[in-house]
């Protein structure tokens, strides 16, 4: 029984999904893992974790103009705008997906559907370098 | 300390929430847990968790009207539409709900208040075999 | 390798964003803990557990604003109104964030990025007295 962490650093450069599943796998494999938990934490509050379909990247495009739509730049009642008309859309498009997701392994693998990916949500326009902490429970 | 898993499998048979507590907790009675933590992931794009009160059914149906509202089949601009109107929309309320779900396991039993069912929300209108991974890990 | 749990207790007046960063602090600082995963889990249906920016206070006000926006209290077409025009909504308010969130444990602290605050979200008028359990599994 052990717990492992490692640091994934993911470059983006502008708005919208990064698939990170095979660094993710990567980092499982590396452990020896059999059976545990796999948690991934997303350390900032401007972008967020997700898993969805990787089967067709126009789900990918589609999402992200849906949460642009849903959290419009430029409404008009902000009071937070000093970082720029994306930021607080940003920080309420990572409150409406996840910072932290959790993620079974059973003989050495993570459980994830046939169609699943993990992908880190990029809500801001400028590039940016982002940080997700792997953690590893198990055996 | 150990870790334990089982496979949930949930028949949907169209939109809306699938509670499946006593399930969970049929699994964890199971396992001989006494403290640990319970985690509930959905190997889907299309359906997702939520935990919510399961005292007045009504609060299902609102819950479904509202995503429903939200995110409704026929937006214009989506691309993503060989899987039929009600895929990409599926994909979107999953993202805004949860994918995986963490629940402490005290004196035997997971910790939900009161009111907390733990539910299989399915986005999609056809019967759909789902398959729910849970995993214990404790003493 | 052990499990450590705790209930934290947070009074809310109000709609709006509760900082409990330090309480949680303080609890992974109690277990003695170096190497783990902290899971904090609401025990409730109408607020919910976010992490956010807790650099400028404008933050938590616009996400407030923009949440009841988004699922405004009238909405003609809701069932569930016997307990009060603010209720089914605050259990809309939960499902779109997050009733538990996990982070990892390294060195002896969370791994919090540098603007990352968690919060408790309440989503009723009337004051409450809510309920958290941290859960720490690690060494």
């Amino acid at each position: 029984m052990r717990h492992e962490q490692a640091l994934q650093r993911i470059s983006t450069t502008g708005q919208g999904l990064y698939e990170f599943t095979r660094q993710v796998a990567g980092f499982v494999e590396k452990t020896g893992a059999r059976t545990g938990l796999l948690t991934l934490f997303c350390r900032h509050t401007s972008c967020s974790l997700l898993i969805q379909e990787n089967a067709d990247p126009d789900v990918c495009t589609d999402m992200n103009a849906f949460f642009a739509r849903m959290v419009p730049e430029g409404m008009d009642w902000i009071v937070h705008t000093a970082e720029g008309p994306d930021d607080m859309p940003a920080h309420i498009k990572t409150a409406l997906t996840q910072t932290s997701i959790s993620i079974p392994v059973a003989d050495g693998q993570m459980v994830l559907g046939t169609w699943q990916g993990i992908y880190l949500f990029e809500h801001r326009r400028a590039p940016h370098e982002r940080q997700v902490v792997l953690h590893f429970s198990g055996a």
